[in-house]
Order: structure tokens, then sequence, then C-alpha cells
């Protein structure tokens, strides 16, 4: 993960879309859905924000569900290689967790506009895109309920419910982007910061663990 | 707070909202808003879902802000109506916040198509009801940051940063109404017994407060 980079809900963060005319559609679908809805999104729209035509969108995406697909796709890929990484990183397994929150916090803040398009519009998608996408969202949160278990058999946390602490867990990280003001008094790093103390009091996380406490 | 008359965002939810047309209207408007986006939706879209004409919507709102501000108004009522109770309760901290968030969640949870339209919908507010709205929020806020501080000034509670603990909390009740599903696994009054321990345990609740730990 590129902090530097991954600033802003720009330019810089779709780097892995090519060509630059589709990469700059994206952007200006992602400014449209978070503005307007998607519903409310017109194609046309979107061309216009890119200072593109409609026949010049067409070239690009046959339809305006293609762009939140994409869209969509490229957020979750994203949340997903992030919680990966964490989980099967080296350390204990509060470092791990520590790893994941901080991380995914970050990039909920960094990049709330595209966030909220990829979590408020998902019954938007179609069937076989809602499908596959749903798939990812399973992958993610088995991703983090590996590290609660492994911490629990480690006897490192203290967790009744698994399955509920992971939801709340992933809960608490992605409604980041809802309320995240890059205005605000708190950069993405310091909520990364808070959250991961705040999510290893929730498991229970132990003093001996060797992560400072606070 | 009465529990059973509270389980659906139909109809029961608004009887304080009359005469009975108004309510129909009210109950159309969190639906259309809920499917499409406040942007996407019309007037006449929600006379039509009300079963009535747009001159019948006319003689109770005069425009489709109207309606937008009236279910924000009456969920961020009911929000700091909820909170304020609880703050203001008799028992510990530990017991006040428990019963904050178990309330706060079960109407998230409960409500979640009303909850969602007045979370998501904030920026389509005409400025003077924003600037309500958020007054209320503000209010709502401080209702959450005094049980914390009065529990931290009571050695009930350890919590090295109260505004964000505050805000950490009341976003992972809120976001509940996000991802809570009617259909699922976990009841209203589950997932708001789970998030309670949760809570209890991110503001380092001792033992010693009396509350069943696990």
């Amino acid at each position: 993960m590129d902090g530097a980079a991954e600033t802003t809900d720009g330019y810089q963060a779709w780097s892995e879309v090519t060509p630059d005319a589709a990469r700059r559609l994206l952007v200006a679908a992602v400014e449209a859905f978070a503005e307007r809805g998607y519903h409310a999104t017109t194609t046309r729209d979107i061309a216009g924000r890119a200072g593109m035509s409609p026949a010049a969108l067409y070239i690009h995406y046959k339809t305006k569900e293609e762009l939140l697909h994409r869209i969509s796709r490229i957020g979750h890929d994203k949340a997903l290689e992030i919680l990966d990484t964490a989980a099967s990183g080296p350390g204990t397994a509060a470092e791990r967790l520590d790893a994941a929150v901080r991380s995914f916090v970050r990039w909920h803040a960094a990049h709330h506009t595209t966030a909220r398009v990829v979590q408020y519009e998902l019954d938007a998608l179609a069937p076989e895109h809602r499908g596959e996408i749903i798939a990812l969202r399973r992958l993610s949160d088995a991703a983090v309920r590996r590290i609660l278990s492994e911490g629990v058999g480690a006897g490192e946390f203290d967790v009744p419910d698994v399955p509920g602490t992971t939801l709340a867990v992933l809960s608490l990280c992605i409604d980041v982007a809802r309320w995240f003001n890059a205005d605000g008094r708190r950069t993405p790093d310091e909520v990364g910061a808070l959250y991961a103390d705040l999510v290893l009091r929730m498991v229970g996380a132990r003093p001996a663990a060797g992560l400072p406490q606070k």
C-alpha cells in the first residue's frame, strides 16, 4: 500500500484502468454517482463530466451498469487485497488485526467517495455482477474471521462470537467512508490508529501480546 | 420505547404523522428514496406509491425536499430521544452505555430502510434544514460523550480519546442500518446485545461495574 499515492479519490487511485479516457470516465462516474445517486445519473452526465461525448463513452463502457460494476469490482478487489495481506502477514494475531484495521480504515477514509458508491449502490448491480461482488465480500469477511479465530486459538483473544465480531469490525471500518471529512480534524492515519486500538479492545487482546497499550 | 410497535419501517412507525394521507405519503417517500435515491425520485412517483394524485400530495407537502426533511427530522428526533433517555437514566455509566447501545442498535436494525435514507441523503437537504439536522446530531453525540466522560470520571471506563470513541460507538451502531437484513440470522435484540458487549469492551469497562462479563 503506497499511502502517498492513495490519498485521494481522484485520478491517481485508478492507475490500473487504461486507456486514459476509460480512467477519466470512471473517475467522472464515481463523482456523479456519489453526488446524485446511480439512478439519477445518466451516461450523458458522466461523459459530460469527463469532457467527452456520449458516443466516446460507449467505446469504453456499453452501459451505466458496466461503469458501476467496474468501480465496485476495483473497490472490492482492493478491500480484499488489504485484508488478505494483513491476515497472511507475519506476527501475532493482534499484530495482524492491528495492521488489517489500520489499512482498511485508511483506505475507507482516503477513498471515502468511492467507498460510498461501492457500499450504497450494491442493489443497482445486475444480478450476475452482484453475485460476483458478494463472493468477494465473503472472502474479505473470511480474512478477518481467520485472524480472530487464530487469535482465539492462540489464547491471544477472548471473542465469544467470532462471526458477529467479524461483522462488527468490518462494519466499523466501512462506516468511516460515511462520516470521514477530508477537511476534518483527523487524518486517515489517526483514525486508523484509534480504530486499531478500539478493535483490539473489542477482541480482548491481552497486554502480553506485545502491542503498545492505549 | 415500545419494541413491538417499532419493528418495521412501515405504517406503524410514523404514528405521530397525521392525517392518514400525510403518513401514507411519508411511508411511500421512504420506500422510494431507499430504492432509487432522492434525486431519481419524483413527487409523482411518491404520490403513485401512496395511491394518490400529485395534486393530493401537494396538499400535504409543497416539495420533495419537505418530505425528506420531515423523514430526517423524525428519524433524528427519535435517535436523540433514545440516546438522551439512556444517558439520563439511572445506573452506572456502564449500565447506561449498555442501554444506549442496545436501544440505538435496535432502532437502526428495525428501521434500517428509514435510517439509510436519513443517513445517506443528508446532502440533499436545503441548507437551513441541514443546519437544523446537524444541530440534532451534535446533541446525540453529546449524549454519548457525556456517558463516556462520566464513566471515565467515575473510574469505570478507560478511554484515552473520548470524542474519537464517541464517534466510533455511534458509527458502529448507525452502520447496522446498512448491513442489517430482516431475513438474516440475527434479530435486532441479538445485534443490540452483541454490540453492547463490544462497546463495553471498547471503553475498558471493568468487571466490577456489575455487568455480566463473558
